[in-house]
């Protein structure tokens, strides 16, 4: 392994460079980031060794690390001009259109889809970490459809990082990433959004933030620019999880209305259950 | 300051006595949990150094820490039976009923309204620590109808524990916190119904739960024993916040529908300005 390129050089893009350096100092890092400040923060920072849009013809791994909506296209232009020993995979958090897009393409066994689930509600080259991928677990859809060699690379590298594999259809992936994921962040920004559209005083939303609201209205710092293209690459998945989740909210509302204590109590009760799921790695 | 009666051992009570007792090692402190396992924890704990149900006649301050639905009988009970030098607080979530149940009462001035905004989603004795209050925010309601002698001993305790004291009406509290800290643990344990509800395979809940799911749902832990009548307590506040909640969560589920990008984005960005809120401290 010598050449690794990132394109993308975000919080997972910058992560994911900073961490590998650490175990495997003799890879070469070479990225691009359309925006330039992205570019030469990376470039300070050390993510990238050398900033270029291309990656060169023997570069071993090419990382997409870009917003989800821009993924299909840049992988197809990047499967129609990579090398032969090369292998592309994707840090995106949407997987069946993409793999969708690329399902016919010649160089399809030159493309491993990947999710890796970690993240943090910063973004930017600055947010990144060199421990932010450490065993954490990543998913892989349609492992079959990538070249057996090929594939052996990204083993190295995630074997490497410590990261736990996970295979899964991109169906499969899209449908629990909606439910596990992408509407916890609906939920958080739009708590985020009512609590601003209610209480003009923000000192008093600050002295009460201890209740529970930090945490819970974390996710709506998050970025937009990543976020807005993951509900439209997922916007099936997401808006069944929506509507049972605003269908769970107006059960609870109608309890609460008829005074029926008990049947919130059980509710909640239920519910408590999540705290065995959380611990489970305890 | 002698002797302080703590009613309900459980997280807040529990932990406003090992506060205090690092601070004021010469107060002798009584209590009473109707839960048998919890008195007894709390006198191994050294929570309380004796268990009692009714306070000493010269007992300093009696803490009311039960759930919120049993405070207005339990106060009026107190207040009924005190001597002309003790103060009854106490640490409901609540405000609004309370302070009416009791606004007639010959010893109304015996009373103090407050809240401390301090909790996780544990409870009982055992969840208990001594840090949990320290630097935050207590808030007390109707300062104005506490007599003026007896205020004080509130004053030298929180000032010991080091919060820090707000005020407000009561009907400004339950609004508030309605939003603030109520909403967020229904949206959080309606998240978490959600997810249990439609993934079967609770493994891949927990592998993907580092997406932001952990702390969006941490919450959903929390005590139903306490969360049920604080739901009973606050109804009309409640109701009105998760109006509002379910009104903006279908809103933006129509800009997916619609492909709105530049909609969902453009309301993230404003929401993203919560982050600057809730770094007002740092």
């Amino acid at each position: 392994m010598k050449k690794i390129h990132i394109i993308g050089l975000g919080l997972l893009g910058g992560s994911f460079s900073l961490a590998l350096k650490q175990v495997k100092p003799e890879i070469h890092f070479t990225g691009f980031d359309s925006n330039p400040q992205n570019l030469q923060d990376a470039l300070t920072l050390g993510i990238i060794d050398e900033a270029k849009e291309k990656a060169d013809a023997d570069t071993d791994i090419i990382v997409l690390a870009t917003p989800a909506n821009t993924l299909s296209e840049l992988l197809i232009q990047t499967l129609d001009e990579i090398g032969s020993e090369t292998l592309v995979m994707d840090f995106g958090s949407t997987k069946e259109l993409l793999c969708q897009a690329v399902a016919e393409h010649p160089k399809r066994d030159h493309y491993l889809a990947g999710h890796p689930i970690a993240g943090t509600e910063y973004s930017g080259p600055k947010a990144a970490k060199a421990d932010l991928l450490d065993r954490k677990v990543f998913i892989i859809c349609e492992m079959e459809k990538t070249d057996i060699h090929l594939k052996a690379k990204a083993y190295e590298i995630l074997e490497a990082l410590n990261m736990k594999l996970r295979f899964m259809d991109p169906e499969e992936h899209d449908k629990h990433l909606a439910f596990v994921s992408h509407l916890s962040h609906i939920t958080s920004f739009m708590l985020g959004k009512t609590v601003l559209d209610k209480m003009e005083d923000e000192k008093n939303i600050f002295d009460m933030a201890g209740s529970g609201f930090a945490s819970t209205v974390r996710l709506a710092k998050s970025s937009p620019g990543m976020w807005a293209p993951i509900m439209q690459e997922n916007k099936k998945n997401i808006l069944e999880a929506m509507s049972l989740y605003i269908s769970n909210l107006s059960k609870f509302r109608d309890k609460i209305i008829a005074d029926d204590y008990e049947g919130l109590y059980h509710e909640m009760e239920k519910t408590n259950k999540i705290k065995d799921i959380l611990d489970l790695g305890k």
